[in-house]
Parts: structure tokens; sequence; C-alpha cells
């Protein structure tokens, strides 16, 4: 069935609702005999956890990741890895006023209508609580390819933006501000930015950039299954995401072909990257490169003229504790999903050539 | 397998070289009972035909889809739809000089590098000649969902752009043109541009927008299989696609949530569409919008610098037939993707409920 | 990924090892609104149960099945129906003898060729255990197909064969024994030649069959997953099964056509049911009737020469806690995984036709 | 979809009708770098062929399979393989007066009724005539695991039966008889009672047994997935075909398990082979060994009560040219299906460790 799981011969399949029990996920496919280091996961846990930092939403969840099969003495066995994440503080009453009404931006109207029933609790499926799954997944994920470096960041927020490619930045500096931007100026202004808009009851989008080295050439599938549109899949299926571009994106549109195309010098050294390490949907050896584009955060703290489950206008204005600005928590969200579609790739590339 | 299908409940199988014999497909999961009708087929192929006008390639081919199976009586009998379009002015020996040498921005090198083994001959399998079965099979899926209406267009070309919205322009002009731009002014600059391009044996980028009405609320998955999720692998699974938005975009990133959200007047009606017409991976009833980046074609008449196979730099210059600017002919190849997804989630969409 | 999946439309999931710290599963697909009556669950629960009568394993498990997500106020939204059942009564130190040594006729030998590396308590993944899930996930599928009735009874023990058609029975006394046979008289030589096969520290295979009312003609699918073929995979996929006929089966093969072909009489009455309630793959509106091999359980309480992970030859000898005939207890496997089966046709047949 | 592709890695999806243009089917997932012998594609499909000896169908077809893609010097270039048989003496005019009659055990009523509408010419897409489509696809992933040998072959005609283990026989004679039989005695036996059969205007149903040789430990995947639940399922879907089992099969269900388990001598040499290789659903290195059921075949040349489409009774007599008896064509169906399966787990071995 379509929806709820992802990947192919790695594959991820997740449950839970935002204000039920808990949510979990079975990562299927991880070959046996890979020692799993747990704390890469809790760190990764940690990073898109809410309530980490001034600017992030304030629900507090240990997100405890519970393994409940697959490894034996820390190693994967080649069995289903299951796992739970417990939801602790679910204060269902901040939802019993969107039993019938329905938030401008949300997902509530739509999962009423194509199921004529749903879980009004925080979004019930439709919340970014989901997401915490594949943080786990991908953490679990980037440990079968360890050469792989996966290295997510926030290069725009609301109107400012980083104006800086990635290779005039330091990567390892990204956890270093709570906006997770490695620029220190950049990081101020997003900051600024973002304390502004939460004052003023508002909200901000933003923009995610990636940058992985390590993937040799070979990984992706032709034609259907090409790494650029895996991934691109994989970055809208994440809440809140609007657009997904790669190498040059859509300001390559406005390039020539004898500027786009990566030429070499004499040496034999490439020139550019324009192709964001993709040829025909095949890694080429070169850093892929993609930026994602997320819309401000739906819920605001204003008045706002939305509908009913009758059809008539109410006024709705947001409850519960939410992010102002979704992106520095979208994180590791972004790299937990690259995880997952080049782990898979990578097993997939060994049955290629005989 | 990864790669050469696409779909859940309405599956598109394809397969072929860009130069073998044939290249086709399998649809699969196509109701039974639809009478088709085979002059949309035969139109959509034309409208992605090579040789169609003076700013496309001179490649001469029918592209006559000859269905084998599947029919009866011009009905679907609910077994798959196997149909294939003969290769017919194939002039291989176009290609005799890149059986060692890779050209810069193709897939030619990562082939190699994949299967140790390739069919070096236009491309092979990594051909745009493969969209041709895509068109053919979205022409049929269409048929499934006949109040949906898929106008997609050219809005950008080089540094040109068309500079309106969709809701500004009558779709219905979009053929026209040779461009496929349904503003005349436009249309104009783009066929200039590409024009001067094609005279420096250059070549140029482009953007096709598209525009979907008639989706009922109610159509894609939660999670993975998100509604424009599924459309973003769809497009960027075409060939020089390098990104894919919908909605308000990357554009919606500089926008606050008091003004992104899709509010109401006081009757009721809602005052603009960011979504997209899709919130939280299900269509909500409004027009479905999105935009998708072609790159310039990278084959150009220039010298470039390449690598061959024994990692040596070489100078290699375009031969054979390309197109200066691809978008005009991946209009239907949009459109056929868009049929594809949406009449796979029509489908899923009958097991929502009880 | 291959093997821990299975189904189309309606797809189960599970994970989990005898000897960790739960089982569970994802069910996905059931349509929304559908109630759940979890009593339902716990019955089919308790019939699959360890220790629930004289003949089987002493080993305590409530297999409470705790539901994660996908029900809201019981009725189920749409979202995947995730659950665990706790291990409760693992006493892994029965195990410690197996660290290095294979037994005869288990599955422990071959995962540790295949993996490498291999969880040794009680089985671990290839444990019957895992069936537990299978039980609670057909207890939920068999409740969107209220109208299907499925009925499966043990029809032979060992030697003892029941020598009945269904037609013969009354299937409402299935529960009436302890061996879950119908026929008072055969139940008993049952239950006797178990109770005869423990003693010597031995154990005993059997048939159970199955007889599915109220399927409406057309369900199943062509070629490769044929009604009876998806059957055949789901019991095959059963611990400890060795073959699957349905119909006619194997005796079939002895007739001749004129025989074999169901016709009818002059009102237009079926004279047979030699098609088992399949033609092509597709139910035709009659009883489903087949029948399941299981072999007798690999663990007995008597010494067997088998071999050590260094390929010595070693002597091991049953402990733990086992059933000396599992087939009373698989008659709610079999019905699970028939309720599995004709629930995901069901869905499917809701596109065979526009 | 559901029903016209099987495999996980190594896929192959078949399309046709029995009197449409062609059938054909695309092969993906084989590794790039393998030679492909294309006699050994003739020679399967010479032994498959109707009309081939004196106890078959006189219906003329020279099954030339015609490899369309995914060949480049005739080595596998990684991408699909699509390929075409053409329907030749495709005589349509002998099914005219099934357009509104159903024929006792065929699926043409089945059809009607499940898509509402049908090809009736020859059963359509229910016609056997698909299986060749197998045949040449098995004896493409034949060539991808040279090492296995796989050798079915008719072991029981009607009330006849060839009274032997495959270990008594010498399995390099299948095919000096036309009954596909190993043993002469009894191929003598199967051959008379065939031509008893036709000459009463009958026919007969029969076993198919396969001896498969040369799987190394460790193919095949836990819980649904076993490689005999995968097998079962391959020959189930096969036309015709009522009953799977291996090993021991339903006679090992009357074992004791002390009895039943494989043991081993002092020098660690396995003493018996009831787990027919496979061991909770992976192979363990000794040859699979699985029967296999065939009814017998649904057309006679008698007059039989069948129905008409509006409900009615009609009298209904074969036409057509028919086999009287199935199994000897049917051996290469069920080598090729074999092939099908243990290719696809081959590939899937290759994942399973790091």
């Amino acid at each position: 069935m379509a929806g709820n799981s992802f990947g192919t011969l790695l594959k991820l399949s997740t449950f839970g609702e935002s204000h039920g029990e808990a949510i979990g996920g079975i990562l299927e496919g991880i070959p046996a005999g890979l020692t799993i280091d747990r704390t890469v996961i809790s760190k990764a846990m940690a990073r898109r956890r809410p309530g980490q930092s001034r600017i992030s939403t304030q629900r507090k969840e240990r997100d405890e990741v519970k393994i409940l099969s697959g490894l034996f003495a820390d190693k994967t066995t080649g069995t289903p890895l299951a796992f739970i994440i417990a939801n602790e503080d679910a204060k269902s009453k901040d939802y019993s006023h969107l039993e019938h009404n329905f938030r401008p931006g949300h997902a509530d109207q739509v999962y009423q209508q194509k199921y004529g029933h749903r879980d009004f609790l925080g979004g019930g499926r439709s919340s970014a609580r989901e997401t915490a799954v594949r943080v786990a997944a991908g953490a679990i994920a980037a440990q079968l390819i360890p050469k792989v470096d996966i290295k997510a960041y926030v290069s725009a927020v609301g109107q400012e933006d980083i104006n800086k490619s990635y290779l005039a930045l330091d990567l390892s500096k990204i956890d270093d501000s709570i906006t997770r931007c490695p620029d220190p100026t950049s990081a101020q202004r997003f900051e600024k930015a973002i304390l502004a808009a939460r004052k003023e009851g508002d909200s901000l989008g933003g923009i995610i950039s990636c940058r992985i080295s390590g993937v040799p050439a070979g990984w992706g599938e032709p034609v259907f299954d090409k790494l650029h549109a895996r991934l691109g899949q994989a970055m809208l299926s994440i809440n809140a995401v609007k657009g997904f571009e790669y190498g040059s994106g859509f300001s390559g549109t406005r390039m020539r072909g004898s500027q786009h195309n990566d030429t070499y010098d004499e040496a034999g050294n490439i020139l550019s990257n324009n192709a964001g390490g993709v040829l025909g949907g095949i890694s080429n050896g070169e850093d892929l490169y993609f930026r994602v584009a997320f819309k401000p955060v739906a819920t605001i703290m204003q008045d706002q003229r939305g509908l009913n489950d009758t059809g008539e206008t109410v006024t709705i204005k947001g409850k519960g504790r939410h992010d102002p600005c979704v992106v520095p928590r979208a994180v590791p969200i972004v790299e937990a999903m690259a995880a997952l579609v080049l782990a898979d790739f990578f097993l997939l590339s060994k049955t290629n050539k005989i």
C-alpha cells in the first residue's frame, strides 16, 4: 500500500499519531553484522527534539528510541529493526477546539474529506511528530554507509539568506548556532528574524541546503528511481516542504549549455559541479548538493479565517506549542531522509554487475 | 527492482534504448471497460515528436504507438496494456566517436562506472527517447480521469521569463506557438532566444509550469507518498530536470505564515492558493500548480574538454541531431507524468474509506 | 525488501524475535471508518496461545495485543495499525546449549550460514512465535470482510485421518475439542495419538483443512497473483508447512477431465466443487476449500545427532517447552493468513472495473 | 499493481492474450555483463511449443523470442530485457461460439464477472499461452545461476505413477520420451494413457516432480518470502496447478519427528532429505525437491453442461486444438518458474551480510 513505507531494499515503514501512545517504525533491509552505535541515534534525536532551544516549541519529549527487535548483542541480525518512541507530553486538551474546525494551511480538512473521520489531536498522523521516526531510522541507515558524510544546514530564513556557496562554509560549525547555520553572521540574522516573527505571533519559512561527500560513482538507478528523483521525493515528503532543487537547480535554467556542462582542465580536474553530483540519475563521485524549501509554519498566534466541518467560516487562532520557524529542527530530518535514500542505493548497487 | 517502473496501482514499466529496435512499456492497472481513444495518444506523441518544428532536432520518428495487448474492441480488459514504438531513424554511425569518450553533462561515464559496460549509441537507456513511452502511457492514463484537466506550458527559456501567473494566461493557447508558451509576446522572446543559442552552437534551459484543475479533495497519500512528493519524483525523473516546486515553492520561503496560509473571505471563498492545491500531501480541491526546472541541453556544437574511458582528457564536440532547448518538447512529458501520478492516486482513493 | 511484509493493498509487516522484548506488526491499508472489535482479536489470540490445553506447550504468554496507532475512538482512521505483543515468559536459559549447536529440522544452521550471526534464543526470528502477530492482524482483517466465513480445522494427525469431506462436518463444533477437529470420534483419535507421541518424547504432523464461504465471484488477480497462488504462499509461509492443495488437489490429478470439470444439472445448479472455489485464479462464488500439510514438530525429547558450528557431530535433545503436535494451535494461524489474503483481494477488486 | 509481475530484485512482468498480436514480457534486474546464449532460450521454447509431438495440440507456433532491449553485443547492460513472441497461428474463428458461453473448468465466467467484459478468444489472458513468456524469461534467469541445475520431469499421469524417488532416476533422460518421464517403462505407460484419453475425447492430469541441485545454503528470506513459499506461489500460478508440496510434503504429515528430522551419521553425513533442501524457508545446501499437481485439461471433446452469460444452461463441446494432458509441455514451465525464483533469491542474498 502506498504511503507509509519508503525505500526498496532498505525500507522504512512508520506508524503513529502525534497524540497516540507511541510512534515508531520498522527498518527492514539492514544487512546482518552491523554494530549499531546507539549514541548516534540519540544524538540525532536530540537535534530534532522539541524544546531544545529558545527558538523551538516548548513541548517536552525525551524522544528515547526503544529498539524492540533486529539486534543481538548490539549487532544487526538481518531481521527487521523495530522501534518505538513514546508520546509523553501530549497535551490533548490543547486541541479540543479543533474537533470541528480546520486550521488554515493544515491537513485537517483534507484528512476529513479523504477519510471521513480523523484523529484531530495535534494533527494526528499529519503531524511533523512522525518525522522523529525518520530521524531514528536515518541514524541507523547512516551507520551502514560510514564513508558518506551528510551535512545539512540552514541557508535561508524568511527574507534572510546565507548568500554563500557550501564550498565557502565550514560545515563542522553547523551546530555552533541554534539556527544550525554554519556562517556566524548569518546565524545571528536568522535568529533575530525568528525571534521577531515569534514576537508578532507570526512564523517564517526557510531553506535547508545539504552537501553529501563520499558517495562513489554509480549509485542511483535509471529512469524513475534516479538518485535525485528519490532524494526529491524524500525531501518533499517532509512536512512543510514546497520545493527541491539539486546542483544548479532553478538558477541553472538561466545558464547556457556551454556554461552549465561541468568540464575539465588540462590535468583532468573537473571545473564545476553544476551537476550536483548526479548525471542521468546516477552519482558521479562529486559532492551531492541540493536545497529544500520550507514554507512558514502554518500555526500562528494570530486570528485567521478558516472553515469548520459544516462549511461555515470560523476565526481560528493557534494554540498549543509551536515553532515559529521549523528549519533549524528540520536539519536532522533532511539528513535522515538523505541517509535512507543513499543507504538504499548502496544496497541496490550490489547487484548492478555480475 | 528499482528504476524502470513507476506507480502503485497504476504502474508503468518502460524498456528500450535510444538506438535499439524499439522502445515500449507495459501499463498495468487501468480498470476494465474504459474505451481508449487512440487519437488522444497520437496527438500527445506528435507534441513530443522530434522534427516537429524549426526549433527541434531533425531526427525523424513517426513514433507510432502499437498496442499489443489489453484492449478488446477498443475497450480495456483489465489486463496489461503493452505497447511498442519502433526506432526508425536511429543513425548509429553518429555515435561511433563516443565508444570510448564521455560527453560532459551526459550519463555516459556514470553508466560505464555503474555497469562496467554500456550501450553508447545515442545514450542508450539514458536517452530522453525513453520519455516517448511515458507520453504514450500518460495519454492513456489521462483518459481514466476525464474530469482532470492538465495544462503544462513553457514559462521561461534561458534568461527570458513569462512573468505572469497562470491565472493571467489563456491556457487554451499553449500550442499556438512552437515554444508552447501561451503568452504570445513571451513566446516570441523564447523562440528568438532559442534560435540565437542554436546559431552559436549553444543550448538553453527553461522552466515548465503546470496547472491541473478538476482534482477533487482527497487524492494523495500521507507521509512518504504525498501527492506533491510523488509529483516531484515524477518530474525529477524526466531527463534534464534540476528542480521542482509547487504552490508558493521557493519564493514561499520568504513569506510569513500570516501571508502564506490560504484564508477565506467572509463568504467562505478561498483568497489565495499558496498551497498549490495540496495540504499535508493530499489534494484540497483547488488547482494544483507546480514548476519544473530544466537545465540547458548538454550536447552542444562547441568544443568541450571531457574525459575518455582511460581517464585522459579529450576534446568533444556534439554531433547528431539535438534540440537547442528541450522545454517545448518536454511539455507533453510533464503532462504525461502528471497524468500517471493522478490516475494512480485516483485508483488508490477508492479504498480510503469503508 | 523481501521477506517480512505480506500483501498488496492490505499489507502486514511483522517484526520480532522469540525471546526479544516484544513482537509486533504494522497492518497498513485497512480503510478508514471500520469499527474494530477488540474481543475478536483476543479470542483469536487465545486460540493460538501456548499453554491453552493439556496437549500444548506450557510456555505462558498472555499474548495481549496492544494497538499503538491507527484507531481513534475504536474506529480505523486509514493510517497504519501498529501493535505489539510482549514476550513475557521467555526463559532464555533454556537455549544456552544452542549457541553453538544446530538442532536437526530447525533453521538454526541456515540462519547462521545466511547471516553469519544469529539470535539463538528460541529460534529468534525463525520461531513460530512470530505467527502470533499474524493472528492478531488476521483478526483485524477479518472484520473488513464480515460476510466471509473462514473455518479451518484439523483433519489429520499423524496416521489418523478424519476421512470426511467438509460438507459432512458441522464446522460450528471445531472448538469443541482441544484438537480442533469438528468430528468427535476423530477428535478423540487425534488426541490419543498426540498424547502417545508425547509420552514417547516424539512428535506428530498433521493436516489442516479450511473452508471459506461468502467470497463473491471475482476476487483474485490473474497470472502470478492468482487467489490460490497467494493463499498457497500464505500457508507455505507458516512454520512447519510442507504442502498446500486446493479443491481436488493432488487427488485431482488422478481424475479425467470429464469427471473433474464442475458441470451443472438441468436447473443450472453446480454439481461438484473440484475447482475449490477458484477458476483461473479468480473466485467463482462457490466455497473455497484447501488443505495444508504440517510436518511433525522438529524439537523432540529424544537424542538426535546433529552438527555444531564447527561442523562436528553432536548429540542434541530437545529442551524447552514444545508442542508434541502443532496443528491444533495452527488452526487460527491458517485462518488469519486466509483473512489477510482475502481482505487484500477484496480491496484490489475495487479497482477492477471503471 | 497485483498480478502481472513476479519477483523482487529479478522481476518478470508479462503481457498478452492468447489471440492478440503478441505476448511478451519485461525481465528487470539481470545484472550487467552477463552474456546471453540465445540457443538456451530457443531450446526451452521448443520444449514448451505446441505441436511438438503426437500427444500435444496441433496449434503451430514458432514461438521465436524477439529481444527488443537490454542487450548490447549479446551482453546484458543492466537495463530491462524486453521481448515479444508473436501469435502466428491464432485461429480466432475457433472461439466464436464462446462469446456468450462459459466453458466448464475454465476462467471464462469469472473473468466476465470480475471485469464485466472479456477477450473470449482462446481464453484471452487466462490462456496457458502466457506461460511461453515465462519459459523465455526463465531461460535467461537460469543463465545467471549457472551452477544451479534444475530438472523437472513427469512423475504421474492420470492413474499411472512413476513410483520411484528422483534419486533412483537418470535425470539426463527426461527428454528421451515425449512424455518427459526419465523412467522408460513409466514413460510408455504415460503415453499409452494419454493416447487412450484422447481417443475418448477426454483428458488427464498428472504430477511434475522437480529436483534442483547446486543451490548453496542461505538462499530464501525469512517469514513470508520463504524459499518454498515463493516456489509454491510460482508453481501455483501456472495454469491448471492444484497443489504443491516439497520435501516430505503431504506424506511427511504421517511421520514422527524422530523419523522426519534429517539427522547425521557419525561422520557428519546427512542421512535423509525430508526437508527438501529448505529449513525455515532458507536453503540448506541439499537438493531442493518438490512436486506440482496438475488437474486434467478442462477442454474435452465431449458434451458438457455449462452456463451462458444469461445464466441459462448450455451444452458445450470443446473445439480448437488442445492437449489431452498438459504435463509433458508443462515441464519447462516448472523449470522456468523455479529459475526465476532462485535467481531472485541469489540476487537478494548479496545483501544479507555487511
